[in-house]
């Protein structure tokens, strides 16, 4: 099934990019045109991700790597969009419960280790970082009054040795013991696409959603209010596609097609 | 507020340690007495906590030392309700996430470490023994098939160093991550209270509960129909018992009074 639709009123896109840009270690076909259209024809991108391991700097040499040219500000992940909330709330105050060099996009946020001055308890996939002693300093600076960002709230993901927990379950564990509901600020959230949406300054009418998962991506974006194309690449299948009530405004084989609807 | 009845139609007692008989380090006045009236009379009865970081058998040391004459099998632990539950199961393979010598308890149980060959997970209070792996250890098994068993599902504790999350806020990380709900073996889920009753060969209305906790004792054995004595040990304070809509068949300043209600 292939829906081609002309686009109106379109000034800005989101870019999932794990299965719409990148898949594993290379480029998918037609994805480095696509980002160089949008940049020809001036339209405002922000690439996305639900990566919490890895920094932006970190990411943006990734792509750079597999031939990307894509401005390090037009890539908006969790952890920025945390740093971006905790700015707009005016407090600055944070412990964090991350791995890997994620804590790099944490530069301009004050990293607290007492208790009770924090105002935010910051939890993305930790990896080994989570242990009973890491999990009882976060839960202790919620007890004394700092809420919970959540930079994902996924279940589990695949890593080489085997289906691996993600944030998700030990945010649970933080929301279990304290009462507290975290801010989820990573896909598929309101938060996440509300704070892409400023970065970028556009409303969610006038903004596309492209990604490859029905759920996540489109139904995310939709509940926003964002209109959502998905691509038949990275996890996207036929047949979850076909069961879903989910309906994108257009369906691509990639990416690359995009240069069919904006031209 | 004091209420006094004389108690028809009871055949056995549950009665919790931590509170009732004991706190802290030293026995609560009237506790030895009331446990050789109960022995004197032939009631059968089970000294029950919701402690998973000890075995039955230290258990049993510390209750000597505090000068109380208990045989070890009328000590009932949540550990030892998970056993019950699995030989009733007829599957005897379990996966550990506990600390302690809680382990010691489990002696007649196959531990199992390929997730593949795992019939239940079981987490206790696993304190420093909570990590990413031993975590993802549990989180696999259960995704090959085990079910999960909680020996407890509170939220936290007061430690020395302060407070200390319990085994709930990780038995929800797990529930999270699996879709799958623990069986809870502990106070006061009603599987704990019919193990018990179980381990007694008695039925719920001839039995009565003995408690300092309104809620998790009392409210507990109650939704079990079970009968609930409230002791103004322990955790018990005036303003929590007024205001609660919970009421006991009785209210005791300690356990010692029990005297009074089944001479």
């Amino acid at each position: 099934m292939e829906t081609v639709m002309t686009l109106g009123n379109v000034n800005g896109f989101l870019i999932d990019i794990d299965g719409v840009l990148t898949t594993g270690d290379t480029a998918i076909a037609g994805a480095r045109g696509a980002i160089e259209l949008l940049k020809t024809q001036g339209f405002p991108f922000r690439c996305v991700s639900n990566s919490t391991r890895k920094c932006r700097a970190t990411l943006a040499a990734r792509l750079d790597n597999l031939g990307f040219d894509i401005p390090k500000n037009a890539l908006f992940t969790p952890p920025l969009a945390a740093v971006k909330y905790m700015k707009e709330s005016g407090k600055h105050r944070a412990c964090l419960l991350t791995t890997g060099d994620v804590d790099r996009d944490f530069e301009s946020i004050s990293i607290e280790t007492d208790s009770t001055a924090v105002d935010y308890v910051i939890i993305g996939d930790a990896g080994d970082r989570v242990t009973y002693a890491s999990m009882n300093q976060a839960f202790r600076c919620v007890m004394e009054g700092a809420d919970i960002i959540a930079l994902e709230k996924d279940r589990y993901w695949m890593a080489s040795e085997g289906l691996s927990l993600s944030a998700g379950p030990f945010v649970e564990a933080l929301e279990y013991a304290t009462g507290k509901t975290a801010i989820v600020v990573g896909k598929p959230s309101k938060e996440f696409f509300s704070l892409a949406l400023g970065d970028m300054g556009l409303s969610a009418k006038e903004t596309v959603m492209i990604g490859d998962d029905i759920f996540t991506d489109i139904g995310g974006a939709q509940a926003s209010g964002i209109r959502g194309i998905l691509v038949k690449t990275g996890k996207f299948r036929e047949d979850v596609f076909e069961k879903s009530t989910i309906r994108p405004a257009a369906v691509l084989n990639t990416v690359g097609d995009i240069q069919d609807l904006i031209k």
